[in-house]
């Protein structure tokens, strides 16, 4: 029996109040939020959700990545569940909505639901993935990795922070493993809910990003050499500088990304100079560079240009580039009949939307792997995130959480 | 009574041992020196340049800033002396020559004038300067500029190193300073030997450098400000990444050296990013910039175009420039009677030679400011210096300290 969510409303105060108590744990004084992965604020953080997840009658299940399931059964728990969440972790002067939103407005739908006398026809299954930021272990949404296959849980569970604690001392220290098998069994759909990080809605005034798929990316770590020189004794021509070099590819990158307009992206956001003293010429320079598009021909074209003229550039000034590709992910598109319920509920919700791809990785690009999968994104002021400064309004929470319940209503209760 | 030196050589395998024998103090297991200023090391090669001093019947004194002047006497001790030396103090990750070059130059010309009996007319000082490098207390040339009343003794004596500890504390932890003010008294000359720190001389097969003067400096600090974000979700036209910007300033200082032909000198040499994370559009990059030029009304072109040219580069991207010179040094003409010396001696000898301006600070652009002044290069290995490869040949020492003791002996033997 399917059902119309139009005339079930979501409590926005409700959410923005448990959004607020959530953004207590970690709070830093300039109103951002520090709750790194696996720290004790982090535990404080999953045990304040664990207990919000109880008094929602919701079973909680953990797995051995500590990644969190809340279930609410359905009228036939034969089904496979549909899912939705994302991550309650932070980058360390991150803010109070990356994250956090998907996670609570999970919890908002689940207690609407209460509210309602609703159950669904499939189960379903709120998520906090553990790690999404990747800030303390330098691997990213790597719970979601584990459970979707895409890296071995040994692999994972050996990367070590700067102090050199492993993931799998941090998950024992705060106790946050279960028992569960990290990996992923049969789901009948994933949904995320999760702040834009870009400009893009705000811009075109739009409440809702329907998010198609996730851009293609690849990521170059390279090291320019000249040869360190005394600033005043150095003649123009007898100079190998190679910070100058590097100020041409950098603009070479810039470059490469206006061409492909609105959907390029290029970054040079990582470089290092040494001996970086006033007047020495500086003589060798390392820096990260990375691309995405949403068409992985772009991206496939970029791989062979990029340093290939990187390369050209170099060889005129007489420095040695060594560069190398460190980090390829192709294009994700998301599941078309995912995309259409959100699509669906904006129509029937009067908001005003956009399709669009997402710049940024989430959980949701790992899930999409093994799982049909949609996102949905809400604005963030300025598109600023990553921040402490990060912030959208309570209007806007409540939109993106309404959407939220919406399809997931509507995916639940799809005829078996 | 005049006397020519030309029938007067040095001992150029003493000189040559001597250099190594100081270089074994602070020696670094890839061949270069580590003798920065007031160290324990700097203490034991002070040391021995006093015993060295001794054995060879000079009289030496030092002054409150630990600067040491070894006298020979002359046959009228009532005219002033004529000056000489450099400084043992060096890089951290220094070479051999940078410096002790010229003070043990000056004590290979003492031994020499001692072997052949001579007696000068005037009375000769070796001198070495304390803290030429600015290694430690973040201030170059410290010595000379107070002997010279470039800079209060007081302020000098109270910088910090990065640990905390004053010039002052520094001096009485070793020992070094002596009881003569360190103010300039009158003398006749002063001349220092240096090795060149670039490639010219190399370049041109010349044995010597006639130095005619240091070039004139101007030193920027600039922050530049744009705002940070998401490397993945933010467009190109929302973007005010702050690399991309200090980048075409980077390349603006190439191009406004390159206007100036061999004579120019335009350098980034110190930029650090904010936050520095390979996903994150830059958002504030702070650098330093500095220009150098032997003709004044280059430098003052400069103070204005670069400040307003960078400024145009940042409005354009929607950036905000924070620009300030810190550092001017108007250029430095040395003595044109002191230079005749050097260039005479040249010829005498038959050593090829060219006039040339110092890129680098010295000494000696200090102490031009109260005694009519003149230097000497020699080539040095790819103009390589502030480098443990730092090297010069046997034979271009000898060439060099042949010349100081030419120019000494002329003008302590020319008619008072």
């Amino acid at each position: 029996m399917a059902q119309s969510s139009t005339n079930y409303r979501i409590d926005g105060k409700r959410l923005w109040d448990t959004l607020m108590a959530m953004a207590a744990f970690g709070a830093t004084p300039k109103g951002g939020v520090n709750r790194v992965t696996l720290t004790e604020v982090d535990r404080q953080g999953r045990a304040q959700f664990s207990e919000w997840c109880a008094q929602a009658g919701l079973t909680l299940r953990r797995d051995t990545m500590g990644n969190m399931f809340a279930r609410r059964a359905g009228r036939d728990n034969t089904r496979p569940p549909v899912l939705f969440g994302s991550h309650l972790d932070s980058q360390p002067t991150g803010g109070k909505f990356d994250g956090a939103l998907g996670v609570i407005a999970g919890l908002e739908v689940m207690r609407t639901l209460d509210d309602l006398g609703i159950v669904t026809e499939a189960p379903l299954e709120l998520i906090n993935w553990t790690d999404e930021e990747g800030s303390r272990f330098g691997r990213a949404m790597m719970g979601s990795a584990v459970w979707s296959g895409v890296h071995p849980e040994a692999t994972i569970k050996s990367l070590r922070d700067a102090e050199g604690i492993s993931v799998a001392e941090a998950l024992a220290t705060i106790g946050a493993a279960g028992t569960e098998p990290a990996a992923r069994y049969p789901a009948d759909a994933y949904f995320e809910l999760h702040i834009e990080q870009g400009p893009i809605l705000e811009r075109e005034e739009k409440t809702i990003g329907i998010v198609t798929g996730a851009q293609g990316q690849i990521w170059f770590d390279a090291t320019l050499l000249g040869r360190d020189s005394h600033a005043g004794t150095t003649p123009p021509d007898a100079r190998r500088d190679a910070l100058a070099g590097a100020a041409e590819i950098i603009l070479l990158v810039e470059s490469i990304m206006r061409e492909q307009g609105e959907s390029g992206r290029g970054t040079v956001g990582r470089l290092t100079v040494h001996p970086n003293s006033p007047n020495v010429v500086p003589g060798e320079i390392r820096f990260g560079a990375e691309f995405r598009h949403p068409d992985d021909a772009v991206i496939e074209a970029i791989a062979t240009r990029f340093p290939r003229e990187a390369t050209a550039v170099a060889i005129a000034r007489g420095l040695d580039l060594a560069i190398t590709p460190v980090f390829r992910v192709a294009a994700t598109p998301f599941d078309p009949a995912c995309i259409a319920l959100v699509r669906d509920a904006c129509d029937r919700l009067g908001y005003p939307a956009r399709k669009m791809v997402s710049g940024a990785g989430h959980d949701a690009v790992h899930v999409a792997n093994v799982v049909p999968t949609a996102m949905i994104f809400t604005p963030c002021k300025d598109g600023l995130s990553h921040n402490e400064a990060e912030s959208i309004t309570d209007a806007e929470a409540e939109a993106g959480t309404q959407v939220l319940l919406d399809v997931v209503l509507a995916r639940a209760n799809r005829p078996a």
